[in-house]
């Protein structure tokens, strides 16, 4: 089966659990599974279920796990860097059939990587692996790689109303 | 915690794996979540992999699994029936901390259910629950009610290029 390029951004809730959604739907299916994280670095629960239940997925995470403010920190560049470098091998070996870059797409928006290395890795993918990039501010580059692309936008949002992050719902 | 009401709507893939992402997030929480799928008959991979390692997580189906070309038939109705009744009792025992009425949007946009139905067993909600709705054509009373609306929209679009839907990853 022929893999695809999938991008999943915009400003509204869902990207990152649409990715995970389809890493469960993807295991039904036999399938193994590879999510790495940039910028993210604390645990989500999400992690947590698939780390206990879910054998054929492995997460690993590549940032710092907290907010990039204004410029980020030559540690933020440098654990994108790793983590770029890292799935390079995994896409490339094709040994997981379908890989989540997730907020891949914001690691480019603040420089942590360059965008002519994941045009690269995409360039050189194996052709079964399936591929999804997800994250706000997609640049253009991308979306015309990319053979699906879904912005999540937000319509109505509760933290307008000033309510919290809550566990098990938003991490 | 206060549970809220979430919609995913629009034409653009990644509605239901969302919610069923959503799903996995509060496992890993510890909560208990109900996926009741309205129109959906057959069994889809994200199915078999909670069948399989997911015990937190109860999925039913209330549908016939094919499409709805033009009218509904009473069939249709019957089942979309059966299931907001089922789902009225369950949401209202509180016994699930995270309720996903998947397609229910379809269902009520092809009139399979009553939307002052729907309204009411969100009015009477227990407090903790949290209601998650998903499908194409949300309804503006819905909007409303909601505390968070995602509109996934298609930007781009591998259908159009006339590939097929392919396992694990459509379905």
């Amino acid at each position: 089966m022929k893999g695809y390029i999938q991008v999943y951004t915009g400003n509204g809730k869902g990207k990152t659990t649409a990715a995970f959604g389809l890493a469960l739907r993807a295991v039904g299916a036999g399938m193994k599974v590879f999510i790495g994280q940039f910028v993210k670095g604390k645990s989500y629960n999400e992690n947590i279920a698939i780390a206990r239940h879910l054998k054929n997925i492995t997460v690993k995470q590549y940032g710092l796990g907290c907010f990039i403010v204004n410029t980020p920190t030559d540690d933020d560049i440098k654990a994108a860097g790793k983590g770029l470098d890292e799935m390079r091998k995994i896409i490339q070996k094709g040994k997981y059939d379908l890989v989540i870059m997730d907020e891949v797409n914001i690691a480019l928006y603040y420089k942590l990587i360059d965008i002519k290395d994941l045009l690269e890795i995409i360039k050189n993918k194996p052709e079964h692996v399936e591929l999804v990039l997800t994250g706000r501010y997609v640049p253009q580059e991308l979306i015309d790689k990319a053979d699906l692309v879904t912005e999540m936008k937000e319509i109505k949002h509760y933290y307008r109303k000033g309510i919290e992050a809550r566990k098990g719902i938003e991490y």
